[in-house]
């Protein structure tokens, strides 16, 4: 059974919500109410009834994408109200188009009540200048069903957005479908997803422009001809960044690479494209673990792609601390430094299939998603930086963090049901990858963020901050994070305590 | 494992809390988002350290005694403080007395810590006047060890406090254990229960005085040897209201007793104690479920005792309203009138005793409790009314009603772990019967009160009201309660919707 709960989409300015008022200013606020009652019940759904085109604010309609908004419900007299009457028939204004256009990207149903309060025999079709206006007489003169005109409308709207790019088309079938992270000592990959490791060709371009950046500094145009720089490739998998690096050749620089893979099964194909290529005299496949491998000289250049969607969760920074042994001490790393980011969330589409497993360890576990029906609650903020190398004896890899994150003012009150998390690296000077929204690399799709997700949603109001704490930790066979949020006056346990349910083996 | 958590008993006055500030001014604060991020771990409880005898207001102490508070830590330096010397030696005030005692009841240990600092050679002996004061040496002189006379003064306090009253000693056991309700018309009572049932006697005292002043308001002196009062009795029992009914008989009225009992068990007992009393003339002991018998002629009075703890919840008003058809127009019933009382409480004990089962109706259940590791937040208000005979064709017995609790200014916060349930009941004039705190009935054992959980504790705070939310509904098998909390800006789901977890049987 599904019940779908009939929502005003309404939200007046000014003081905030009244806790002894029966009805909120905030009609999002009477829905969480509701659901709250309800348990957070995966059968409960919105249909959002638009009263007026005089909507409420881009923020606070931004919550909605994060709820399950099964309908929006507009009024003949709301669309008469709004629609401007132009020489070429009506025209909805285009705010009113972008609040529909926005919806049918979450495949919410529009429906069109009430009487129809156009008159059918005054106006006449126009569909002229590429700008689709009201129909209200049929093509050949002759009535049509009465609604036909609101429905060719909205429809046409439908038919007008924007096509999804190819990488959109790509991800389609990965939105808001969680994965585990992969376990990326213990476990190998396996050839389909190295296929789609390096499909990621974009990436491998920002690697070759850092290379050859790297190439030029350490060496002087005029010890182009006598100077060969050795790059080691930690985790080569089946060749692309080793392409990279020969791609970065174009510098005149000779160098000498060393592919360190621990996955047999990619070493083969590896071999095979040394071999096609005519690589022998310059790239040397090396099958071992980097960690227990002795390299003959040391390098000036450790190249490795060992990131996570959140950054270090791949365990980048423990093997390359295991790495730079055979760093030279001025080497350089590529990347040098990568950031995690989190960023709160409403998403209950997330939180429900979590919840539909009945299994308190899921709550308590990052996944990898192509978040889509999400609303971010403020801008994402950073959480942990790894340099390389680093060769402090002092250092280690675990971490805490605090953050502050502060909802719009205008956005409302609003759910939390976790954190998104991204990641930014910088592979050599400014060349950067990210997945982080505000800097993120375009057409990059192997990563998707990361989602933490909390057991139990927690409210939060736009005057009061969300307070998050994130730990790194490790011992000697595993690596996790705990997490936790609070904000004024409650908050959730810590999740993940001492790795119970979610962690990344050494 | 347990783990105590140090706590300093602190709590500054003036203003709020500021959600920045890194340490709360209330030290109840601290305490409790320290085992929120536990996940309000069973495992956790409190070393109470007590930093000065200026203690916080009686109200902000309060809600320690809902907590899982194992010690007490007491420095020699606050002993030294506020001991008062006085001729006799050092007293402590009695403010820090009374803290000890109230703690002893909750079987708190109390630690002494911190160097002595009484000078043992200038002080002596003093336990004259019946008041014991610091012993700092020896009685016969010499030297006993340094701790002993803190030890001796606190041991003092124990054995200084006021015994246990009966009561309280037969009660001692039921203490914080609790009972699934009973299902009066499904089951029946055993023998060991009416032996309790029966033991109440000042409950029957208060019936006996209601039947007196009834008879006489119903029938005249001047008519007292002509008429005769008849009496139905729903639910006799082993007689115990018969008993109550013959002893009113000193008002000189004449009676007619129908005794209708459906335990055929307790109908033997009946018998026995009207053959044995003689009552043959006076008592008929019907052996029928009230709901199905056929009244040879009505009453004048009905008189029944189904009460529950929470008044209504043993279907008291379904049972009255069946019985009622063979009531005279202008007959009465004793009880005429009973109400339910509810309590916002903290009680970390019986909300650790629920959870351990694992099992999330255990949440959705009330149960009957001798509540002690208890604080109660706000005074108790008034549920549902229930008044017999009640002959509107319209009435129903279902019921909703939204009460608001507001803490005490000076409390601070507070967590809410459900609500403690009382009833009171009118039996004739203003004759009552009552658990509920305020007014309730002394030396009276049978009811103990309901307790209806929180699935997950609210925090609330004082300056906002806990919305409480109460339903009592029925279908034609059964009778639930169903219950949820509301307070800005958070809130509980809705407890035992449909009945789910918790119902009573018709």
């Amino acid at each position: 059974m599904e019940l779908w709960v009939r929502i005003p989409l309404r939200k007046s300015h000014g003081t905030p919500t009244d806790s002894n008022s029966e009805y909120p200013k905030d009609s999002w606020e009477l829905w969480n109410a509701f659901r709250r009652l309800c348990d957070y019940d995966s059968n409960l759904s919105v249909a959002l009834d638009v009263e007026s085109m005089l909507l409420p604010s881009q923020n606070s309609l931004e919550r909605w994408l994060g709820e399950s908004v099964k309908a929006v419900i507009i009024s003949t007299e709301v669309i008469a109200d709004c629609f401007v009457q132009t020489a070429r028939g009506y025209l909805l204004t285009s705010y009113g188009e972008e609040l529909i256009t926005r919806f049918f990207h979450h495949s919410v149903q529009i429906i069109i009540s009430g009487s129809t309060l156009h008159d059918l025999q005054k106006e006449s079709v126009n569909i002229t200048e590429g700008k689709f206006s009201l129909v209200l007489v049929g093509a050949d003169g002759t009535h049509t069903h009465p609604y036909k005109p609101y429905w060719d409308y909205v429809s046409n709207l439908f038919y007008s957005m924007e096509l999804l790019s190819e990488q959109e088309r790509i991800e389609l079938r990965y939105r808001d479908r969680m994965c585990t992270l992969s376990q990326p000592l213990k476990d190998n990959l396996d050839a389909e997803a190295y296929e789609m490791l390096e499909q990621d060709s974009y990436k491998y371009i920002q690697y070759k422009r850092a290379i050859a950046r790297a190439l030029k500094d350490r060496v002087p145009n005029e010890k182009a001809s006598e100077l060969t720089t050795v790059l080691m490739v930690v985790g080569a998998g089946r060749g692309p960044l080793c392409q990279s690096i020969i791609g970065a050749e174009k510098t005149d620089r000779k160098v000498k690479v060393y592919a360190v893979e621990k996955n047999p099964n990619a070493v083969v194909t590896l071999h095979d494209l040394v071999k096609a290529n005519g690589w022998e005299g310059t790239v040397t496949v090396i099958s071992c673990d980097v960690r227990f491998w002795n390299a003959p000289e040391r390098a000036d250049i450790l190249v490795s792609e060992l990131l996570g969607s959140f950054g270090d969760n791949d365990l980048s920074p423990e093997c390359l601390d295991g790495a730079q042994r055979f760093l030279k001490p001025d080497g350089i790393s590529i990347p040098f430094s990568y950031t995690s980011f989190i960023q709160p969330v409403t998403t209950s589409k997330l939180y429900s299939d979590i919840k539909s497993h009945n299994k308190h360890s899921y709550f308590e576990t990052a996944y990898s998603v192509k978040m889509h029906s999400v609303a971010r609650l403020a801008p994402s903020q950073p959480v942990f930086t790894f340099t390389h190398p680093n060769f402090s004896k002092k250092h280690n890899n675990e971490g805490y963090r605090k953050l502050y994150f502060d909802l719009p003012r205008d956005m409302g009150s609003a759910l939390v049901h976790g954190f998104a998390g991204y990641f930014e690296a910088f592979l050599y000077d400014d060349v950067h990858i990210s997945i982080e929204p505000t800097t993120t690399t375009p057409n990059m799709f192997w990563w998707f963020p990361v989602f933490f997700p909390l057991v139990k949603p927690v409210e939060v109001h736009s005057k009061t901050p969300i307070e998050a704490h994130f730990w790194r930790f490790n011992d000697s066979t595993k690596v996790w994070y705990e997490w936790s949020v609070a904000t004024f006056p409650t908050g959730s346990p810590i999740h993940n305590t001492n790795g119970s349910s979610y962690w990344i083996d050494l």
